[in-house]
């Protein structure tokens, strides 16, 4: 294990601020640690009492003898810094800070909290915190804990590790999946995080061996490369990260930054990095619950093709509405199992992809063989995973049917969930054996359908890391760097130790050095003669050049469709004069003459330099109604063509790139490709670039490529 | 009550088909009605048995004695259509028809199907399903059914009526929300609906004293404006419907079909039907449990403003998320709320909207009054509804929590819905008090956000309903006809008998005809004189008229932006070549001078025959990829401008008649006003005209009116 190995498995816990009262936090350890059975040292420490809870009180923590790796600290704000001091001096390397009033309070609290950390990095003391309820290992029935974590129920042990940005409402979570039958392994919440970090206790529990599985609540990350690396890790590794992120809309973003003062910046952003680490990401409790508990199967599909089997229906009906909406498909079955299902259900049933054997289930009669049908479809090629509709079929037949699923299980390495509207009081049989042969039990079959459709894009996402060769700069590069020579690459663009906004020929030269095609332009100058024309591919396009001005169009610089030099000598004169009409001050270098690309689709690509992940590269259609629907996709940069092409198919606008209405196929090969070079450009210059717009990018038919019609990027 | 009085209520039940094997629905009903004490008459018909489950057996139905009101029919499909004759004969008024192998099952089904209903018909006898499950009414113990209805868990009587087209998955919904507390009054499972509609027994539910909500799962509807009437009946009757659709997508619908061979239409239509008539749709099982839960309670909020108090502000930020992203509020509070809250909360307490009273509530300490702060936020007069957040609040804390909030609800007539992660075995006095006090306690802060958010729309609806003048003619005429005599109106525009597609000028004729601004055009000859061009508006856009021609600038037929009648004969000399070129058999009736239309928003509206729905009117933004996002929105014809309104803002790209990007807001008045219009138009003559498009309707900006620039109707 990692640094945190005493953190999360302690031999001896002191807690400081220790009480007798009841309600306070210093006391409910206490009674927790006792109720619980901890084996370790534990040491409260308060002057004013002899004991509390059963245990020897101490003057100050420079008493305690024996194994002591975690200090909670159950005192106000102002104190608590002192105490890590004191940690320091008694070789205590972990402490967990309970109480409010750092930097969700205000300017005071803050300044606190600035001070904890300080002190902190000089000593070498970790904290948990502040803000928070604590830590909990199950297995090891350590409390470092107050409040709702110490509150029945009493969890079980198991393989599933927590860490919660919000403690009340991620153990309503806990809770829930508690109540579900899940086990746990260790409970983290982690408040303000001032120190300890999420994504560090992520990396925590990847090397923890006990755990399977890790569920978070996050509201913010400080350092989103940081919380990347830790979701790659756990991927890598194969223990899933299921998570509830909140705080992303403007609502909620308010709400969240009132509570922990965590940053939560762009929710586009975080989700675009969820996707690049395969991390589950779930909008609610009871999905959350539903994935842990399909997680725990430790089955992932092959594909995104599911075969659905059952005695109702409408809730294949439910099902199939459900897996159009997430992406899953119902193949056609193939010839073999279409035969089998033919031999071995009742003569009413639906013989097609979802599979109806309609009431009766299990009817005891001669050539009707339930298994054999459930076996047939899961065998099947097509298929990736089973899908079973129970519904409402009664406690005998979901007894009958979970020894069948249970031989069916285990013949197959496919994931198979159930859907049943039985809770345990009603099918207690049947849904032991269901979850003794680990096949998850869902409450609805719009709930089995998002499950496995997360299912699927997990394992998309554990294939796509194994895919990526070391060599591979982009892909690989995420923590490396691409092996790009940022100012090599500027010096040869001649724009070495430029600072600010470029104008359009250079902006254009700097996307040009990474590969990204850009039209063939001709700078001329302000008042061009007909000599300048020559060699021209009329009709162009006629656009002004200043590093003063980004938006040309609005103050009359640009002007299309010029079709002779005539007409362009024409054109540079109203240009120039309208442009100095509107903006006096700007500095004007010329003019730039480029060709009209008729006949593509007008896309833009952005990059912006995320206050948390850095650079992230945007990705959407042209026009104002693109924009208005915010109809655009995100990536955190770099990232190969494979994510790109991935990008592409996130837009609810796909289509248009297959081409509708007559119009031809796009060329969506070098699109992807040159939104990965956007994305080493992004990574390689994250130093120097501010922010960067190609737009239009023009995205011609099949073959014939994209072109870069217009660039505007920002130095610093 | 109504018709189906008895057909709910039965004094005696007749089972023909009556057997002593418990896997027979013929056992399973007699089984039930002995089981659950029904008080009625009990006649099994076998002349094979003397007696079964206990009652005496009899040869036919004949011999039944006594009041008898429901035949259930077990036999095979044959025989069906002879039990309803002999049901007749006996005055038996209903029949549950049990066994499928009808319409679902083919061609010879489908036939089998034909002759129940024309028997039917003949008799007078009106039977439920076939292919179904039967019906229950839970207060009378009055069991016609089989399968999943007669299994555990017996339901409690209360005040939920429910009818499923499906019975396996909707039993599922029913015995989830029964687990979770709620009481029913009738389970009525429609399938095939070959006589009896979902339609007739909603009808039949408004009419009961009894029932206070309806559930409902539907897969499609025969007669939409059946369905319509039902609903609004509901709506009126202040008895919301709560209800679950399937088969909305291409997959779903493949499974619908295949199951019930119910109708399923476009979901677009259905999705306006609901919102029109005030029906609670809701997506999955949890959703209308929780949405039961939350009418029971009787209290339906004024607006959408929410106020939210708790300890998590992770459920908090949880709650505002989904608050913004379906439509609810979270508004600042008066002065006097904010005052009370600052009086009456711990010092770290968030005191703005969402109140976050951080952990240890409820702390016992002077100066603390919790209760004062959950009376401020719900007497807030920006308040329309409570959220309350417990989150893993523990057993002590909801108790005394729930007597708090029992006080508080008492004291208001605003909906008040309680999150808590906690189930019965966890805090079972809390959650008791609770539910005695009406107060839903849901399980995650987004349903409860979901939940408010439905509660607030129906509130909506319902006031849209009280608001209706009768002498709206649009709005209140669903059922009645708009008052418009189409025939005469055909004749005044010079189109009574004409059938096919109207060419441009017949179809701008037309519209116009129902007051929809058109451009000014002028139609000219296929070889117009420069005499012909005197006074046209230059400059104009030029188009072929031709009945025979619905896409005319696919085929050279339109020519924008011409600014002389020396062009304007130009252009007509290359039109018509290009469009005798591309479509020789067309017929060409001259050529349309119509002006240019700038700077205005380009929209289109359509008119389709649905033939569930009849008439539905649907909207959207011009352009391709409008088109490909499906951004459009509909209405069931006709309706009042404030549905028109309502119908524009439902558009993702709504903000763009708010005005973008520098532009000018357009004029939704005016475009409400003639969306109305469209819809008066499509009712009036909805047994003449098959579909009509009117693309593009361009909206200029405030106060200059809308302009439909093409239109083409197709009459039968």
């Amino acid at each position: 294990m990692g640094a945190f190995e005493r953190l999360l498995d302690p031999r001896g816990i002191a807690v400081v601020g220790a009480s007798i009262e009841a309600s306070r936090p210093g006391n409910q350890t206490l009674v927790a640690l006792k109720e619980n059975g901890y084996a370790g040292g534990v040491y409260p420490v308060n002057p004013k009492y002899p004991e509390i809870a059963g245990y020897r009180c101490l003057a100050s923590l420079a008493q305690v003898e024996g194994d002591c790796d975690i200090a909670v600290i159950a005192l106000p704000a102002p104190q608590v810094a002192g105490v890590l001091r004191e940690c320091a001096a008694r070789g205590i390397r972990h402490a967990v800070v309970l109480g409010g009033g750092f930097r969700e309070a205000g300017a005071g609290g803050a300044a606190l909290e600035g001070e904890l950390q300080a002190t902190a990095r000089a000593s070498g003391v970790r904290f948990i915190g502040p803000n928070c309820l604590g830590l909990v290992n199950v297995h090891a029935r350590a409390y470092a804990a107050w409040g709702s974590l110490t509150r029945p129920p009493r969890l079980a042990p198991g393989p599933v590790s927590v860490v919660l940005q919000s403690a009340s409402f991620g153990m309503s979570l806990v809770i829930q999946a508690a109540q579900a039958g899940v086990g746990f392994r260790h409970v983290v919440t982690s408040g303000n995080e001032a120190d300890v970090s999420t994504a560090e206790i992520i990396d925590a529990y990847v090397d923890d061996p006990g755990t399977r599985v890790i569920l978070s609540y996050l509201e913010g990350v400080a350092d989103g490369r940081r919380f990347m690396a830790a979701a790659r890790r756990a991927l890598a590794a194969g223990k899933p990260l299921v998570l509830i992120k909140a705080g992303n809309t403007v609502q909620g973003r308010r709400a969240a930054q009132s509570h922990t003062a965590n940053m939560t910046g762009e929710y586009d952003v975080y989700r675009a990095a969820f996707r690049q680490c395969g991390v589950i990401e779930v909008d609610d409790v009871q999905a959350a619950v539903d994935m842990v508990a399909c997680l725990l199967g430790g089955r992932l599909p092959a594909g995104n093709r599911v075969g659905v089997i059952g005695g109702s229906g409408g809730a294949a009906a439910m099902f199939a509405d459900q897996a159009d909406l997430c992406g899953l498909e119902l193949p056609a079955f193939a010839a073999a199992t279409a035969e089998a299902l033919q031999a071995s259900l009742p003569p009413l049933s639906v013989l097609r992809n979802p599979v109806d054997y309609t009431a009766g289930f299990p009817r005891p009669q001669a050539g009707l063989d339930f298994e054999r049908a459930f076996q047939a479809v899961i065998d099947d090629p097509q298929v990736d995973q089973l899908a079973v509709m129970f519904a409402a079929a009664g406690r005998r037949q979901v007894a009958h049917g979970g020894e069948l699923l249970a031989r069916v299980a285990a013949s197959s390495s496919k994931p198979l969930v159930v859907f049943s509207g039985m809770d345990e009081s009603l099918a207690p049989e049947g849904l032991a054996t269901l979850r003794a042969a680990g096949i998850p039990v869902l409450a609805s079959p719009k709930r089995v359908a998002l499950a496995m459709a997360k299912l699927a894009a997990h394992a998309g996402a554990r294939r796509a890391l194994a895919d990526v060769r070391p060599a591979s700069a982009a892909a690989g590069a995420v923590d490396a760097g691409t092996g790009v020579d940022a100012e090599a690459v500027l010096r040869s663009a001649g724009l070495a130790g430029h600072a600010g906004a470029l104008d359009e020929a250079a902006s254009k030269r700097l996307a040009s050095a990474f590969g990204i095609p850009v039209t063939v332009d001709r700078l001329l100058p302000l008042e061009p003669s007909l000599a300048d024309c020559e060699g021209l591919p009329f009709p162009v396009v006629l656009k002004i050049v200043s590093n003063d001005i980004a938006h040309k169009s609005d103050i009359g610089g640009v002007q299309l469709g010029i079709a002779s030099p005539q007409a362009l000598l024409q054109a540079a004169r109203r240009i120039v004069a309208d442009v100095r009409a509107a903006r006096p001050d700007a500095a004007l270098s010329g003019l730039l003459a480029a060709p009209m690309v008729e006949g593509a689709l007008e896309t833009l690509v952005g990059v912006v330099n995320d206050p948390g992940f850095g650079p992230v590269v945007a990705f959407g259609l042209g026009g104002v109604l693109a924009e208005v629907l915010h109809d655009m996709s995100y990536r955190v940069a770099p990232f190969d063509a494979a994510q790109a092409r991935s990008m592409i198919g996130e837009l609810r606008a796909r289509a248009l790139f297959d081409g509708v209405r007559g119009r031809a196929a796009v060329d969506v090969d070098a699109l992807a490709d040159v939104l990965a070079r956007v994305s080493v450009l992004a990574w390689s210059l994250r130093d120097r670039l501010l922010e960067m717009d190609i737009n239009p990018l023009l995205v011609r038919p099949v073959g014939q490529g994209v072109v870069a019609v217009d660039a505007l990027a920002v130095m610093r």
